[in-house]
């Protein structure tokens, strides 16, 4: 057995491979740009190619993959939102065809970050614990006495569809506001920008409005403001509901730091108020890009927690 | 050892008792109105007589307990909100000091009827599982991967203080438009007198709420929607966060049928849209006033399921 697995990320803007040691640690990393092919042959070419770069022809015999959502699990059929070229792709069977032989895990990129954080980020030593994703879409994944949770269809840690206005905006689910509507990345520009802002280079995103915001521009603080509040009222729902040590949140959106985190933690304090709620911290993730890899690799590193029994 | 647990349920209302079979089945039952007393000895002296009710003399060996919360867990030590005699109680110790060498386990009462509900009711084969308890106040019991949830503190399922008002009534635990603050018994029948229903007999309650709503008055039919609507808002927010197979909703409002559990799935339908969510049941509670006291059971006679090994 190598000393080694192989851990794939695969998201709608970037592809990552790395090898991950049995410790957690990234040893070598690889990542793309994720072609805008919609043939799912070159994107899987495209996958294999950046295999090859991490692993140097050395045969891995434990693949863990953290891919964007929706899929069939543990089946690791994935149709990706943002990856049209995938569509019930059997990325996990494509896997194993390829590394006959290995062991071969797939799950939704958000759970991957959460056992990455739980496994060697912030969440090291909570039992109880959510990690959150805030980036184009809301997400994130469940840590319940010290296991992943997965539910019924691998689709537990969902938070992005806690509902925080409920006569508020319609969400892509189909439903009406979800956290996710009102906090993910592009809906936090286009509420700064129908009130008025506009970035000073004409690129308008989350990094550019952060900007605006610490030069002092108030719509872009108050963009951040309003995002934070929602994700605050949301983790404030689901502490209520699971009696949490810890939450982790990371993403694109969260480096915007203190001008999500102070409005964030100050909604959860508003609504937060039972004593095992209020015990509950709130803290930025700490793994940054390489969760979702440390979180693949533990599918098949440390699987007593982070794989059920049964689900290969 | 016995062949039958005792089992003890103790609520603001009332207390039971009752020998509970292997199988979950209730073989004898009794119970009282809880004395108003503010005496500790004077409550436990009353719980007492009840066990011997049950017992005839006999000596448990194994005794389950769902006691209103809070209460420092698993200690045991309970501080019911709506029983001013018993503040740090050690009910589990007394318990214990009362049955030398019985296995003594106590939680909270809300999880007790959730964990009925999961071992013998209307969850019976949902692998994960909410059981909601609506009257005084909005509690409930999470079952995941056929093991109860009991959180960092043992608070795990107080999905009564899931958010969907942001802006809505004061809670009583502090925070703001908690679904228990919306939709507990009391605050149902208050939102109803304050637009002018008054109860055909002069006795304002659930119940007389609910004889009104059928003889077509149009408050009460509305008092019971915007209840309905705020559960199924939680709802919806509980099961995209857990994936959840069945949701279960007991206690004295839910005896309005379907009068609370239409608009409660009109507004469940409308906020869970994507596939997961969409595919979970909601469903009348099946155990009535038995739930309590069979979980109670549970937890010493099926503790593979519904207790946390090393928490005795």
């Amino acid at each position: 057995m190598n000393d080694w697995a192989l851990a794939i990320d695969v998201g709608g803007t970037k592809l990552a491979a790395a090898r991950v040691r049995g410790d957690g640690g990234v040893m070598v990393r690889a990542q793309r740009p994720t072609p805008g092919t919609v043939d799912a042959d070159e994107l899987w070419a495209a996958l294999l190619s950046l295999v090859a770069d991490v692993t140097g022809g050395e045969d891995p015999d434990r693949i863990g993959v953290g891919c964007g959502g929706p899929m069939r699990w543990p089946d690791g059929n994935v149709s990706p939102l943002n990856i049209p070229a995938w569509r019930d792709f059997p990325l996990r069977q494509r896997l194993r065809e390829r590394h006959p032989g290995a062991i071969v895990r797939v799950h939704n990129d958000a759970i991957a970050m959460a056992v990455g954080e739980h496994w060697r980020g912030a969440g090291r030593g909570s039992s109880n614990f959510l990690g959150v994703v805030v980036s184009t879409g809301v997400g994130g994944g469940l840590v319940i006495g010290d296991r992943v949770v997965n539910g019924r269809s691998g689709n537990a840690g969902h938070v992005g569809h806690v509902v925080v206005e409920p006569s508020g905006p319609a969400c892509a689910c189909g439903g009406v506001g979800c956290v996710e509507a009102v906090a993910r990345g592009p809906a936090v520009v286009a509420w700064a920008q129908q009130r008025g802002w506009s970035p000073p280079a004409g690129d308008a995103s989350g990094v550019t409005l952060a900007e605006s915001a610490r030069d002092g521009d108030p719509v872009a603080v108050a963009a951040f403001a309003h995002a934070g509040e929602a994700i605050g009222l949301a983790l404030a729902s689901v502490v209520a509901a699971l009696d949490l040590d810890a939450v982790a949140v990371g993403g694109g959106l969260a480096n915007a730091g203190e001008l999500l985190f102070g409005p964030l933690q100050a909604a959860f304090d508003r609504h937060a108020r039972l004593d095992f709620s209020r015990g509950c911290r709130i803290v930025p993730a700490q793994l940054g890009r390489d969760a979702g890899l440390v979180g693949a690799a533990a599918f098949v590193l440390a699987a007593d927690h982070y794989w059920p029994a049964g689900a290969d």
